[in-house]
């Protein structure tokens, strides 16, 4: 096993993950590591959740406010969630666990767009750290770290917490070095400066996270894997989808509105994006970019099959397979994957500047476009609002997909009015369901509403919505976005009360 | 009378306002010049609307789609509107007789976030703009063009355009030369590099707005001021708000969390704002700049007694006797005035770098914080939503404010769900009203009903909005975000109904 803790000083700070711990108690507020199930620690977790386990178990209080860059595992959120662990958990969570703790009240749950978490903590208005806990893949003889296979909030966790926990994973690749570029030069306003991107690929950085060695209490060694999904090849709703994506890019091209490279893709995770991406393997679109927030299996393909020169993200999101792959090839991808701070690769500055194709899904929209990705029946938390906030308001074209139903037909993901909103319907530019494609840019609400009624809706709802915006243009109080204000949320009502939102 | 059309062969191409008029006819997209009652041409539109109004007497269709940079007056909107001139209209409205239109359905309004237009329109989707008519104070020797008193989207429009017309006005100040900077160097992706601004008084582009002189139709003289709306002194409930943000300003500099000379600020306009802004004249900070989309009257007192070093807009939005004061010493401003394409005043990448306080006011927003900034009742479009979403979003505060109630307290301007959402929770950092201010960084959708319940609803309504909220919290689908989906638009429809929010 190759060496990974190189630095001699630290390496005489390798202790057993109960003992770094043990630096943890009731009420602290703690930053970790990991993005969408990569580069979370693992060892350190399991051991506080044992030791929250027992606190408990004698009647004594033990919770923690846990940040980290985004959703992280079942060694993290997951043990942590069972031991009830956490009073508050901050930006993104998708371990049912902790969702069910999230939804009952118990933990308190911030949802922050993703490129946004770095400046609330600068301001500290999400608490003082105590202290970080961050997976790296090595530690360099300097003292510098190399990251594992996310970088997310780690500079910004490193900074600013007064003690340190470094987990060395031996899982990761050792040939991750070189794979990251960590920006130290953005600065605090009044004294920031203009970001010097220009291209997805650009390096602005160093390959190496920075921590002040005073500060690292305790370094532990670790060998568990990502929580890396099983690949979940798109269904026959997905590759509809795909198709009228692919078409609606290609008829961009031909206009003359998109360069034959297309812009810098952002894709959010799943099945409908799988297909996209899958898709582009056969599209006649070369010299494609990226500049998104994961990479996820299809990335890979496109990058191996050369249709894709360059990636950036600051997180890996693969399937077990892709990510074994992945680690026995990393050398190979230096210089066309980047990994990148989560306040970087989520910069509204640059996904403007880059002018990205944004694609992410959904759990609901209106009639008008506007989104919700967050609340189930308004209320219930799924996920959080992730980097999809970042990407929408900002590319150069934002889509959003979705199956137009979802629990078999039960759930409408189009509606009368969204029972939450996440993204105003403004930034939803182009709908797409497996029923089709409605092209929103420069339209009215009027205009969207015939739109996604006409091409998007599912035929079991089509009647529903067609009735009920031929009433709203009789009855409602303004005509701009029309609307019955007592049976807007009526599918919803339906939906808790009958499990359906189809009338009986 | 100073001679403003100093280039030859332009001034050969002047004529009547009739007849440069005629080169609009039905069907045809037209780019006006116009921001917030500034800057925007008069004598053709009132021509065109007597071109329109001929038309239609006759029985013939006359209507064109009508693109600004925000509001204008009554010389454009409102006698278009008049004429029932107008098939479509973005990006801003407030003029009353368009907003009746856009609410009865005759007009389709896009509402658009000010900085993003350009780029819609540079892609095309807003149609082919056939003729752009701006207003500019003066014709250079060598046919360059000094803006008026708004650049808006005018660089756009007169690239854009397929025709142009030039109005220009002896009433706007002489000296407005010098007062403007257009970036000429954005580009569109992807060969778009960094926006070299890195503070509110940074010069990054060209005193005047340049255009391909064959493209100039016709060239129309004018002597009509701007809409320059009374100053309004502001109430005792403005005082109080005002107080409380100029107080939350100062106990952020004690913490540390700001510096003593603040951050770049952007202000909305109105009674409120300009309570701030007056407040701020008194108040302990110094070395003050702004980096916004209007200079209101409280700006330029601001300036005047040295508290602001510089600022940054894209327009004026003055009383009568400021843009007097203004027009008769606009000499006096230049390096301290800037006005910018409203691309780059309202800029998302710059907003976030320079990390702005932004201040903006709204319709509504729910116990959580959601923002309604634009729909009354849900459906009724007020003005649009204007620079609020390119601020409040990329801020590094952003501060709503508003009176607690609207129309002799029949609306409360805090309800259990935004029968509207311009703005998501998480981009409403700070709500203020004359009842006190609710800190909502970091909190949870829970800390927040909490918070905002207790610090800025008004008693009348607070009972109401308690009792909603503790029944929200026994009965919600999820507790993340607790709602009673039968009741969350209640207070809407008992005010459509009875004309009061408050039970009878």
């Amino acid at each position: 096993m190759e060496k990974r803790i190189r630095n001699a000083a630290l390496a005489r700070k390798v202790v057993s993950a109960h003992e770094a711990a043990s630096y943890i108690s009731d009420g602290m507020t703690v930053g970790m590591s990991g993005f969408t199930g990569s580069g979370y620690p693992k060892a350190v977790p399991i051991a506080l959740a044992e030791q929250i386990a027992a606190a408990h178990a004698k009647g004594d209080p033990f919770k923690i406010r846990v940040l980290t860059g985004a959703s992280t595992g079942p060694e993290l959120d997951g043990e942590l969630a069972k031991v009830n662990g956490m009073s508050y958990r901050t930006p993104f969570n998708t371990d049912p666990t902790c969702r069910n703790h999230i939804n009952s009240g118990e933990t308190d749950f911030i949802d922050i767009g993703l490129g946004q978490v770095a400046q609330y903590a600068e301001q500290g208005v999400l608490g003082d750290m105590d202290v970080a806990v961050i997976e790296v893949s090595a530690i360099n003889e300097d003292g510098t770290l190399v990251p594992s296979s996310s970088v997310g909030n780690n500079k910004t966790w490193l900074e600013q917490a007064k003690k340190v926990i470094i987990e060395v994973s031996h899982w990761q690749s050792i040939d991750l070095d070189g794979i990251h570029d960590i920006y130290y030069d953005y600065g605090s306003p009044p004294s920031r400066g203009p970001i010097p991107l220009s291209k997805a690929g650009d390096i602005i950085g160093r390959p190496y996270l920075e921590c002040d060695p005073s500060k690292i209490v305790a370094v532990v060694e670790s060998d568990h894997p990502d929580r890396n999904a099983p690949f979940k090849a798109p269904d026959e709703g997905a590759k509809h989808i795909a198709g009228y994506v692919l078409d609606f890019l290609q008829h961009e091209v031909k206009k003359g509105r998109l360069p034959p490279s297309l812009l810098p893709l952002q894709s959010g995770v799943g099945n409908v994006a799988n297909a996209v991406l899958a898709g582009m393997l056969d599209a006649p679109f070369e010299g494609m970019t990226a500049f998104t927030e994961v990479i996820q299996d299809g990335m890979l393909d496109l990058l191996d099959n050369g249709k894709l020169s360059v990636a950036s993200a600051t997180a890996f999101s693969l399937s077990p397979e892709a990510a074994e792959r992945i680690n026995d090839n990393m050398a190979r991808y230096r210089g066309r994957l980047i990994l990148r701070p989560q306040e970087i690769s989520n910069h509204v500055g640059l996904i403007r500047r880059l002018g990205c194709i944004a694609m992410n899904s959904l759990i609901e929209c209106d009639i008008f476009g506007a989104v919700n990705s967050t609340h189930v029946m308004g209320s219930r938390m799924m996920n959080g609002i992730g980097g999809s906030g970042d990407f929408a308001r900002n590319a150069y074209i934002s889509i959003f997909v979705t199956p137009s139903t979802a629990k078999d037909g039960k759930i409408s993901s189009i509606v009368p009015h969204a029972s939450h909103v996440d993204h105003m319907a403004q930034d939803n530019d182009i709908l797409v369901t497996e029923q089709g494609l409605a092209d929103l840019r420069g339209l009215s609400p009027r205009q969207r509403a015939k739109s996604i009624i006409a091409n998007c809706v599912h035929p079991d709802y089509k009647p529903l919505l067609e009735d009920y915006y031929e009433r709203a243009l009789k009855s409602s109080y303004g005509l701009q976005s029309p609307m019955i204000l007592n049976e807007a949320l009526s599918f919803h009502q339906r939906f808790v009360e009958t499990g359906s939102m189809l009338p009986g």
